[in-house]
């Protein structure tokens, strides 16, 4: 953004890192899958929530969850498993809108988002009797991102900025978008309050949200979680200085400009 | 992303094009900084909303403008120049929220956004004398991307999709991200209900917003409107078939979930 690329960027898809089962090591694969494209350092390795998810074990059967009165309410109105439910509120500090078919909350991280997040597309269309585990978002994904980055460090020696993406729906905008939940190695939102644009005038849009935008682009190579590829490597885009989690990205209720 | 791209895509930055004047060619302008990166059909070029604007002369003085008694009313309570808020009334159906330095509107275009999308960045820091000028957005961006289309189909012979892009904020997160306001030859909105993931179960994520997607993409190499690059071109990406407009991305008022 702030430092435009004066070369081509390249964004690969990482296929073949194979299915991610509980306790694999994620990093160690995906050092293996970048390999074969001759990385550098610099480059910038995208990831998508749901294998992090699945690497940390971020299962949950919804056998083993009691609905409280609350959620069996919640579901009742919105047409939802009251188990769902249940596990969606404890897994976020504020329901945003209940509607028939929609819950939408926010996130004990702070993103707002369709059901906290939880990935119930392991469920089979009748109820999922062969399986009825759903899959949270990782507990930290700024620190599941520093740990993929060291492994990449320690594998193939290189130093990489880590992404991890999800999908998001957004207010007054149909369609899903990538954003990043977590990431390591780069600064999510760079913040330019102070600097002047080319003409010596204050620069009006003062934080671009550079993790986002990263997200995005390795969107276009990666396809949907559910039958995608789960990771991309995005070469030539040169990284401003500086290092903020993507819990920079999350904005305060009480800072929110468009309530 | 439902087609995930098997092979590398790139984005390259459109460097040489040039101040774009009122009245100018801006087809062919960008057909004549496109062409020596050789470009294929199916490429995506990328434009800045801004190039665009001043290309179809959307400048208006602030010096003709006569504020209102409402715009009075709110340039005093979000200290703002009246003359600033009443073109930002003219150029919306709905005021989202006005407090202290902030005025966010629904644009007649449905874009909910600061200030309707007027660009005061011409304006000094004093105030302007030299020019009082700022820029609107272009009337029908969908058709702008379509007419520039068109003039890359004379110039080159190529079909090319086109997407304009400008930067937005968000509610709950930090930072702007890139979003398409008008596209041609390309699906904005890519609707997959009633289609099956890879395991046969129905797609969680019915609708992707891949104009919005490819406008963050070309982000990264475009940087900021005000001191970047103003256009980027994207290849190696498969569109799916079909053409929607970007105005198909606005989610009408009355269906929006998180409210």
């Amino acid at each position: 953004m702030h430092s435009p690329a004066s070369t081509t960027i390249t964004i690969r898809p990482l296929a073949g890192i194979g299915e991610v089962a509980r306790g694999c090591d994620l990093g160690t694969m995906l050092a293996a899958a970048i390999e074969p494209l001759g990385p550098i350092a610099g480059d910038i390795l995208v990831v998508t929530q749901k294998i992090v998810s699945k690497a940390e074990n971020r299962w949950v059967s919804l056998a083993t969850i009691a609905a409280s009165a609350r959620a069996h309410q919640i579901a009742a109105a919105i047409h939802k498993d009251p188990r769902l439910v249940e596990l969606a509120l404890r897994e976020s500090t504020a329901v945003v809108r209940a509607a028939p078919g929609v819950l939408i909350t926010r996130h004990k991280l702070g993103l707002v988002m369709a059901n906290s997040g939880i990935d119930a597309s392991n469920l089979g269309p009748g109820g999922g009797e062969q399986d009825d585990r759903v899959l949270l978002l990782p507990a930290d994904p700024d620190r599941s991102a520093a740990g993929i980055a060291a492994s990449i460090l320690a594998r193939l020696g290189l130093e990489m900025a880590v992404v991890i993406s999800d999908s998001f729906g957004r207010p007054w905008r149909h369609g899903v978008v990538n954003v990043a939940n977590g990431c390591a190695g780069l600064p999510a939102l760079v913040d330019r309050r102070g600097e002047l644009d080319r003409d010596g005038r204050p620069m009006q849009m003062t934080q671009v949200a550079l993790a986002d935008l990263i997200a995005s682009a390795a969107g276009l190579a990666m396809g949907e979680a559910d039958e995608g590829i789960p990771a991309a490597l995005v070469s030539g885009y040169r990284l401003p200085a500086g290092k903020r989690p993507a819990a920079d990205l999350i904005r305060p209720e009480a800072e929110d400009l468009f309530r």
